[in-house]
C-alpha cells in the first residue's frame, strides 16, 4: 500500500522538508527542501483490474488484507512502473484470482480525489472456471448477478463498476464509463 | 515535473534507504528504511489533458516550457491530488491556453511505461475563438487537420491523440481509444 502521510524528510539528501509553494510559478504547496531545494510532489495513484466473466458470471475475490479483510472485490491493485494500464490489470488478475482469461476492452475510469487515486478496470473474458488465488485471496467465485453480495463489496469502485457492468450487459452493449467518486 | 530519480532518503525519518524486496510478500524491490521500516513505493503518474476543439479545428498550444520548448502540444499537465481525471484535464486547459470550452467525454487513455506515466486526453468544445494562454504556453491557436505541424508535436501521446482525433471525426463517431507507448 503506497504511503501517503506527510512528507517529513527530503528523499535526496535527508534534511528536514517545510512545506510551501515553490518559487517556479507553482500554486500548490509542494514539501521543499531548504538544504538542497528538492520539490516533492504527490499525486494521485492507479488502481488497475478486471471484471473477469464467464457466461452471466463473474468473478468475485474475498479478500485476505486489509482494508476491507472478508470483503468481496474484483481483482485489482496498484499499477507498477515498467508496465501498461493493461499489463498491471492482468498482472493483478493473475495474482488474486490465479484465473485464465483474455483481456478486452477498457470498461470504467472512477476518480476518487478523496483517496488520491483513479481506478481503471478492463473486461476479460474467463477461459475456465479453475482459479487459483494468491495468498490475498480467501475464495475466489463466480457469481450471477442475482447472487452478487452487495451488501459485502469490498470498495464503491467495484460495486459501480459491477452496476455498470450488468446494465450494459442487459443493453446487449458496453461502453466506457467515466465516473467521480466524491 | 515529479522526481523520479532514485529515493536516497527515508521521507520518515531522513536515513538512508537500501532498494530491496519487502518482506511482506511484495516482489518487487522497494525503496525500505533500515531505521524505520517505512518502504517507499513509487508508481506511475497521470497526466491529463484535453483535445479542444471548435467546428474542423483543433486548438494546439505552442510550449514555453521544457522538456519541448518551442514545440506544440495539446493542454495537458500531470493530475494533482484533491480533483478528478476530468477536473484536472479542465484545470490544465485553463492554465495552458485559457481557452472558454465545455468537457465532453474521455477520448484516449495512453500508457508510457518508459516513463511510468498514463495519458488521459478528453474532447472539450471551445466555445469561442478567443484564448488568453498563461506562462507556459507561447502562444495558443487553432489548426485544421492539414494545418497541423506533425513534425513539430512535443509529444508521441499528443499526435497519436491528434490522428485519432481526426479519424474518428471523418468516421462520425467518437470511441474511446486505449493505447500502449511502447
Amino acid at each position: 500500500m503506497p504511503f501517503r502521510s506527510p512528507i517529513k524528510h527530503c528523499r535526496n539528501c535527508g534534511s528536514a522538508v517545510v512545506y510551501r509553494v515553490p518559487d517556479d510559478g507553482d500554486t500548490r504547496e509542494r514539501a521543499v527542501c531548504p538544504a538542497c531545494a528538492t520539490i516533492h510532489y504527490e499525486n494521485p495513484l492507479n488502481v488497475v483490474g478486471t471484471v473477469p466473466y464467464l457466461g452471466e458470471q463473474v468473478l468475485l475475490c474475498k479478500r485476505n488484507i486489509e482494508p476491507a479483510w472478508g470483503k468481496w472485490t474484483l481483482p485489482a491493485g496498484f499499477m507498477e512502473l515498467n508496465e501498461t494500464a493493461t499489463e498491471g490489470a492482468q498482472r493483478e488478475t493473475d495474482e488474486e484470482a490465479g484465473a485464465q482469461f483474455e483481456m478486452e476492452e477498457l470498461f470504467t475510469v472512477l476518480s476518487v480525489p478523496r483517496v488520491g487515486q483513479v481506478h481503471l478496470f478492463f473486461r476479460a473474458r474467463l477461459l475456465s472456471e479453475r482459479f487459483d488465488p494468491g495468498h490475498e485471496t480467501i475464495e475466489a467465485r463466480l457469481f450471477t448477478e442475482q447472487q452478487i453480495p452487495w451488501e459485502e463489496i469490498a470498495f464503491r469502485t467495484v460495486r459501480e463498476t459491477l452496476q455498470r457492468y450488468f446494465e450494459d450487459r442487459r443493453q446487449g452493449r458496453f461502453r466506457v464509463h467515466i465516473l467521480d467518486i466524491l
